[in-house]
């Protein structure tokens, strides 16, 4: 649950070397490995498509119309980290721009996942900072009210804990608890090991119903072939 | 995080009397008695209008299109809990009907509160059984993929451990942390002492520019009167 | 596929008995037997709660703003019809109120489903004449461009003929093919012969993980219990 | 355009009497009188079925999450007003609930129109306030930031200025500019003149094809009938 | 009306030549050709810009969070033909990846059109294999429940025999029924002839009010001009 | 308020210097610069990506389904002007393309802001003629109805006056009041003096938290660190 107007400093990050796999495997896979839990809702898009990335969460949940926690939580960036911005109720307004992100990149921040809208996008892209959010708002927002940094969160649907696994692509956004990231790798990793020799097969003519073997499983659902 | 298949069947759930003490203040009131957080999305929309209850939440994540945890979450319920099914994606299908109702209001449940369709909402009127869902629809569901019980749920945005309290009426859905129920409640209860005060100088005429002492703030704030 | 500018006079009309027979269904139960299909969007709601009629279709394809074709309609219209109304466009106009509603009536007309507005809520439902749409709007229509009439439409997701089955009531509104209504009709009641029996040993505590036998399949699928 | 910080406190009201009779006839008849212009968008609901009204706008803009405004407006209201409320960006939050109801009803307020959520919903039913709003919601607002009071504003997508009629009931909100209220009512007179007459025929079995002559333009439109 | 658990290996397609002219003229000019009927919802959208394609349909009806029967569809794909997915009901789940697309390539699919979610978007795009989508989702699905293939089915809101012909652009989706494809590609291409000769006028400065002769009718009409 | 069948030809437009500087600015600049009013809603999203201009309004009033006026208003097109389309009901229609667009750039027209859609986006795109959207649509459109010429309009939720300044980028589009337009770049310039400064301070490294000196308030507010 959410305490507000408090700042974690001191957060256990997923480990490094298993984050760093996950980025190549991609969402769609990595969602796969976990058990298909963990995936933020699909409004959640990237502002330029293929941006790529993983990294360890630091969260900060704010208030509709106020951006004040994104100065606080810049502070708390590491580099590797990736921001999950969260909303306390429903919000289209634009929270981040280039100015933020400029220190956001000076931090070392490898990408801005928030449940609301961004402006800026055409110097954003420009940067090369990717953002994955819920629009695309000019909309500014003030600075008066308190939220908190590296609390648990819920962003787009998904919990995030501080120092969770995130990983993002143009296919979305989907989170891996600290403590899961090693073996979601390695699950990640055995389900891409064959992939390349699936797909030869599939380009060759094979059928997935032969490949995977599912004509007499779906002659037993009940499948009728008819002319 | 979530993990498929698993059934916990001890859980800890809120304090009784503080639960019960909730209900009467109502969602409104119980969620700034709280500082704002834990509410669900305002697409939560009772079946019929005049409800108020408030409970111990068992948990349920279901799939979409699968109602076969429902019957799982069933049989751990206990007098005076609300189930909360949360989905693993967005679904609009009917997951729940006169015939679970019967069985959820014979094991003491108060309320269903799902992130999904429901259907039978006619009976479900007459039965008096209080729905809270995201939409009401007639479409049935399969008996095929296991989900989980009494774990860690996002909820129509809201996160909810199993034994938290939930209020909820028309005004929507609130989750208070288990061992936030007591203080919530006392919270609760000073933020509604004054309010009959209040409210019989409101209904005299006085402002609350002048009851609350606003008149000087809003001019430092720079707020002019034109003619 | 649609023609534009013609009326089909002769249509075939489910069996009467049959159709009849389905509004003490409902909805839900309607399309289990069905075996799940011909379901309209949930977003299709009753003007007011507790209608619950089935009729053959007549049908209209609309286009957005336009409600000329709702006069043509009318006489088409033969006691225990229920007029199915499609846009060519989504559009939330008000296309049919009050006055609409008196010769809907006249013509022996039980019900209007429509994928876009109507007005005059208050009017209709002191009439008692229902109406499931997409919204309501206060917004008139001109009366300028042809549509057709008894043509095959999709209203709200779902393909209705002319002469079909359509049961509605507060969980939605389904389609039953003309010639499947009997058989459809058939099923729902063999659905219902044991319903109350079920009910009765939900209502005295039986689970449904017991009624329906689901403990081994679950057990199987992996399901596991922990404390 | 709007300016913010502003109060205007000297409005030019519409004419009472002509104000007077546009609740008489309803949103639909108005809004057809009107030409069919000025109706906010369909979304905007009211949080009970039956009220009708009309009255004389004072306006208020407000930001997200923030209800600091409404206590000012509340300060302006004259009896036979209806106040206005509309957002800088999109919002879902409670801005109003039972307090600034009963302070409302008693400087006089008929209504409250709200591009954003409401609260106490259940209350405000009890106290027979009505309101039409785009969500119900039991999240609360700071007092933080100035918006202004009577001027100009988009609401639902209509433009309000302060002293328009606003007309408002199951079927919706219709803003009548302050000068045009005299001729709206006396073209929704005429309209509704012959309605009664209108409705008996159509009651007696005579079709709108006939009533209103539609057979010659429709086949000139080249409508066909086939068999 | 669809039936489940069936497959109809042979259907008759819209006359080939005809299909492949009506690639050119692209969507919009085809559903004027048409008679303005056969659009998808707008919600369809391409995962790349500037695919223009046509096809003959292949369908198959899904249901939410269970893409089984894509493989079955995949062994039905005949070179030319697009492949039309429906779903039961909303579900934003990702049905389709780079695996399945590989298949489909090499059976000669053209494009997938699926009123629900895809993935592997980048690589989608990498291989040039177009696909017009409701959203993008990760979000991956299970293989338990039958659909059916070549049935009509009702996708985005239009109605898809087996056999149509199927175009999609930038502009969205459109489906021509088989037998009106021939005299669909010669109505469009009568609309074309001409297209070129309004384009230079029009680039030269002549007003579509003199060029189309509307003056005359606006003035009819009643449109006044004001200075 | 809004008069139907008016074309006004003489509007007195904004300053020319004032809106050519308002480009270079781009949407979230000058919306700040005005004091966070004026925003079109985040729906109305770019055809392409890229695209940032300025002109003067010319407004136009259109019905659903009908976009007849939209050869009216092309003719009341001076150069260095933006056309501005308001719909009097939701639609989603494509009212626009190539041979639309050749005739309003031939007028000198910069580009066109719709509260609905557009189609031949393609060809548009080859064109370079901007256009803001609420979405893609190849449904084409009538002409029956007359709508209104440079009147007051609402467009996504901002009022525009015919001469206003329109500022359009991928961030959104906003209006600034034609006798604002001055003073607005004069803000705007002020706004962007340091920005540069600022850049290169956030891009070393030093953060928001001390540059704007956030420390104190943020502590007064209560903000509490901990390990």
């Amino acid at each position: 649950m959410t305490q507000l107007g408090i700042v974690k400093r001191n957060i256990k990050r997923a480990d490094r070397a298993a984050v760093e796999r996950l980025a190549a495997f991609g969402v769609a896979t990595t969602h796969e490995a976990m058990g298909r839990v963990g995936l933020m809702k699909p409004y959640m898009r990237p502002i330029y498509a293929g941006a790529q990335v993983s990294g360890t969460a630091v969260t900060v949940l704010l208030h509709p119309g106020d951006n004040w926690m994104m100065h606080v939580v810049a502070e708390q960036i590491q580099p590797g980290d990736v921001v999950i911005a969260a909303l306390s109720a429903d919000c289209t307004d634009g929270f981040f721009g280039d100015l933020l992100a400029t220190s956001f990149m000076a931090r070392g921040a490898r990408a801005l996942i928030i449940d609301a809208g961004v402006r800026d996008v055409k110097t954003l892209t420009e940067m090369q900072f990717p953002v994955w959010s819920k629009c695309i708002s000019a909309k500014g927002t003030i600075k008066a009210t308190l939220g908190s940094v590296n609390i648990p969160v819920v962003c787009a649907g998904a919990l995030v804990n501080p120092g969770d696994a995130i990983v993002a692509d143009d296919d979305g956004v989907v989170v891996v608890p600290a403590d899961w990231a090693h073996k979601t790798a390695e699950a990640a990793a055995a389900r891409e090991a064959n992939e390349g020799d699936k797909r030869a097969k599939l380009a060759s003519g094979v059928l997935g119903l032969d490949m995977y073997k599912m004509r007499e499983p779906l002659e037993k659902a009940g499948l009728k072939y008819v002319d």
